[in-house]
């Protein structure tokens, strides 16, 4: 999908929400447990109750490798899901993978091509040859790891490598990156007052941000300081949406969180 | 398995070779095509030809994924093969994953319960609550990225945070974290001088050492920075025993570059 896309599909939703599929046998409602595949039939249910409200479905890989070859069939059952029925929606996995060179290459064709996922994330820790491979892909994006909503971001991300922090030296170093235009960033939206930093070096780009709901960060905060012209934001709800109820109810709860958070995200995009 | 018992096995060997399972269904001989499960095939010829000459394997994980639910298939059939026929043998799955905490528990179930891999590679990017869930799980290893081989290691991991280079940081860093008596340690053999500094500050842990060979490091240059009384060290090779032939001899010609590297190692531990 070309990014043009994405924003004429925010605009026409008045969204910029990403749901999150971190999808939990232990909280998905239990009578569901009984279906033949308890992941997928969960997937589909809140996609077909969601899908006008959001503009991105985000699996989390780790959800679904934790169930083994179950898992990655509910997960290829979920993408061919969303790219059969709902083609308009910008699909990330959120796989946070990155190697050498030839082994990233493997990586990007299993995401990209076999899975055909819009975007995918990539931690930065290995450098230029282990995210380029992604980058070659045409309207492919690639969503590096900036600076994320965890604890541990204060381990390494936001202490000074030559003068700059480190997810600074990521933002500056990645611009030079052949294929640059396909980057994205994740940045925490427990972090939202480095924003402004953020957008001095990527100005323009998208960012996606997670930390809204469960991991405390304010979705009017990250807007304050992070919106731009053309939005330039997919903020991420996961838990907040997904378990919003139990009982056999979930879907229309799920739904009622998500017009919730576009009802928010409404009121950002009428200030632009 | 502890690490006592990965240095028996080493003594007994007079080997501390790891065998990259990177298997390639585009570079494995053509007439296992027509096997019903190609890469499984391959991998257990290789294995049953080198086992008594290696202690360890690390299949990359980017291989097996890229083949889809195949390769997952593949991926499981081997592990479980390594852990039913060579239980002896130190067993690594080369991920490198790392997420927030309690999507980094789901990853080390996946690869320490369901797949039962003795270690796993890890990102430190995150940081400390991305980590510690891997370290929580007894007599299993956390490998993670300090060094790595490739060109892009210089973008980030040799510029200096906060008056040290970052994968020294990462070092200092992660031997704070809750469960660090279960951390190795990823350095590429291409920069086997910087063995050295590395070794003041984990003067014993074991370290994965990949890129001998097909990435043009060196085994006594290694083994000359690096080697502890109790060896230490993990040297990687992929490509380089696995393709020694494409014919129908291809098992045998792998047991010889096996060997080759063993007897190697054979000199190396008798100056110990």
């Amino acid at each position: 999908m070309t990014t043009k896309a994405l924003i004429q599909q925010i605009r026409k939703k008045e969204s910029f929400l990403c749901i999150g599929l971190d999808t939990d046998l232990e909280k998905i409602p239990e009578h569901l447990l009984k279906e033949e595949d308890p992941v997928f039939a969960f997937n589909k249910a809140i996609i077909d109750a969601t899908h006008h409200l959001c503009v991105a479905y985000k699996p989390n890989t780790a959800f679904y490798e934790a169930y083994g070859i179950k898992g990655w069939v509910a997960l290829e059952k979920t993408i061919t899901y969303l790219n059969t029925e709902y083609p308009e929606i910008f699909t990330i996995a959120d796989a946070k993978r990155g190697d050498i060179g030839n082994t990233s290459t493997r990586y990007a064709k299993a995401f990209f091509e076999d899975l055909n996922f819009d975007s995918v994330t990539i931690a930065p820790y290995m450098g230029k040859d282990s995210v380029e491979p992604f980058l070659a892909f045409e309207d492919k994006h690639t969503i590096l790891l900036a600076l994320t909503s965890n604890i541990g971001a204060y381990d390494f991300q936001t202490k000074e490598l030559e003068g700059l922090e480190l997810y600074k030296q990521v933002l500056e170093v990645s611009k030079t990156y052949n294929g640059s235009e396909n980057l994205m960033y994740v940045v925490g939206a427990t972090k939202a007052s480095y924003l402004t930093d953020i957008r001095k070096i990527v100005p323009n780009s998208f960012l996606l941000v997670p930390g809204v709901g469960a991991q405390g960060g304010s979705l009017s905060e990250v807007c304050k300081y992070g919106i731009t012209p053309d939005v330039g934001l997919l903020i991420n709800s996961s838990r907040g949406i997904l378990y919003a109820s139990n009982g056999e109810d979930y879907a229309i709860a799920a739904q009622q969180k998500a017009k919730e958070l576009q009802d928010l995200m409404k009121q950002e995009l009428a200030k632009l």
